[in-house]
């Protein structure tokens, strides 16, 4: 089988719309669960039966809720490795699931699958037997839970999840043992990065249990002043109280980073402006762009329309170019290998496009 | 007075159309004759009083001759400095005649003036009493001394040029004895700099007796990748032997030059667009320039247009940028002063109205 990655409602990620509340300086706000099965060995001891077993269980049960009863089974096992990584560039599956963790393709392991109708999905044989996760746009940590939360109820009646009276859910690795819940927010802090106030917010942050990341998750660099915040710990607290928590946090940064605009825009006016409009002339016009250099420039971009210096385009776009303009996306679109030379050219190419027809638009 | 830039047609810069011979490479060629009126002090041991005979004496001669007929008189001394700066920084008149010389403004010596129609004129009690000079678009030595030399030989009957049988025309500074001649070309050289050639090309002419400058004569810097070449010495030579021997040279520093741009285009043509298209993209959406940044995406953007990668940018437009991003244009433009700190974003916005005028056309 040949993956079509466009088989996905909007490909997967209903969250670029820029719909959600905050949606100027939140991206998006992912909520996961990690559950495993009684009775059954953990992923990583699994034999490949059991695994086969498992996604046919987490098959069954999907089939009888709600969310997941239309969702295609997609199989990573028939995936060749950039199709895999297409999958992880749109934050639909774990670098883990993927088979994409250390050097290289390790290969996936067998039964490995996810489950998404776009907002909600599953991914199966994980780190744990199931990790229920949901991505929404914008700032929307009880909305994301709530759906999950529907869910985890609805799988939970066909599944018998592993549960300790005192421990709560059971995970592979201890860390996720609790509510195995995991909540974070993508965020875009160009004002707090410009201003230099972002160690001392980042500090703050460690502080109070919470942890940052880049867009990728766990070990990914943070580049274009774009972090990912998320609770460190889920072992002896609620759900609620986690989110809660997180929650406040993320306010807190949202209006320190407000402040931080408004003192630029006070300040430095034009620095800012001629930042913010370079930006935008080189991604309108270069012709090879490095991932990492169109981040950065898609950050400015993002900080001219937040600042409304920029009108001329959406946050839905620069939604779309963070993501497409990823190495797998250009190369599956250009049937090309992931080392292929060309792909600062394609990405420049794929990036004015997109901005022409804004222009146009 | 307050002086009207432009009062002389297209500005005084009618070589600005690149309408020439290689327009596309060379921007302009400069010939220029200097003359000292027999029995008269020189210039810089001349009391005020010669200095305004001097003046009365030229503009007499000059009414008399076809070319300078109905040519304005343009008095420095009646002028602010951002006027005459402006005048110097259009090629009309040297640094020295501006009272632009050494540290600040040292006000301008009495007398000074401006005769022109645009291709030739006369500047008066520069070093040299008489300096006729010619400005015309692209590669035209000998159309430029043509121009000239019938202008020397209409002035020549009304005026007595100091002449030595043995030395030729006697001149302020004996680097101009002789000939009195000098002839420079102001070229683009964006090839031969990024294959890294041009060190050799210079050394190769300073062997021939060939010098380079900047885009304002002697001791300016060479910013944009624009250079001035021309003759070093001018005694015991014919006009026509000094002009040949450096026609000769410039041919083959074109040459040079396009082979240059050929071996880019064959090698680097990816590196190369992504160059010439970044630059047009800062011009294009930059809201504060430097001067010095200006020049190198000027440059950058002239070896698009030059390779046929940009189409929507005419050499004109390049040609007039140039010349009207410089500090006393804008100031003057704005009614501001010349170290005013918004210059910069003057020089933006000029920029980009410009280039936005080019796309509409």
């Amino acid at each position: 089988m040949t993956f079509d990655p466009d088989l996905l409602p909007d490909g997967g990620m209903l969250w670029l719309d820029a719909s959600g509340p905050e949606g100027n300086i939140v991206l998006s706000t992912r909520v996961r669960l990690a559950r495993n099965l009684a009775g059954r060995r953990f992923t990583i001891r699994a034999e490949p039966a059991d695994c086969d077993t498992v996604l046919a269980e987490v098959e069954r049960a999907s089939r009888a809720s709600q969310q997941l009863r239309d969702a295609p089974v997609i199989r990573l096992q028939d995936m060749d490795l950039i199709e895999r990584q297409l999958l992880h560039e749109r934050r639909l599956v774990s670098r883990e699931l993927a088979g994409l963790e250390g050097e290289g393709d390790r290969g996936v392991r067998p039964g490995s699958a996810l489950l998404t109708d776009g907002v909600v999905g599953v991914m199966v044989n994980e780190e744990d037997h199931v990790r229920l996760q949901c991505l929404k746009s914008g700032f929307a940590l009880d909305e994301a839970y709530a759906d999950l939360e529907r869910l985890d109820a609805e799988l939970g009646k066909e599944l018998a999840f592993s549960f300790h009276e005192e421990f709560g859910y059971l995970t592979s690795c201890p860390t996720n043992t609790g509510t195995g819940l995991r909540a974070s927010v993508l965020i875009h802090l160009p004002g707090l990065v410009l201003t230099k106030e972002i160690a001392k917010v980042l500090r703050g942050l460690s502080q109070v249990g919470l942890t940052f990341r880049g867009l990728y998750g766990e070990g990914s660099e943070v580049v274009g002043n774009f972090f990912q915040l998320s609770n460190q710990t889920t072992l002896g607290k609620s759900e609620e109280d986690l989110l809660d928590h997180l929650g406040d946090m993320v306010r807190k940064v949202i209006e320190y980073e407000e402040q931080a605009r408004h003192i630029l825009q006070r300040d430095a006016p034009n620095v800012i402006a001629d930042k913010v409009w370079r930006a935008y002339g080189l991604l309108r016009y270069a012709r090879s762009l490095s991932f990492e250099e169109t981040m950065n420039l898609l950050s400015g971009v993002r900080l001219g329309v937040g600042l409304n210096l920029i009108s001329d385009v959406s946050v839905y776009t620069l939604n779309k170019l963070l993501i497409f303009t990823q190495p797998a996306h250009l190369a599956w679109r250009a049937k090309k290998g992931l080392d292929d030379p060309d792909l600062p050219m394609m990405r420049a190419s794929y990036t004015r496009q997109l901005l022409e027809a804004e222009v146009a638009r």
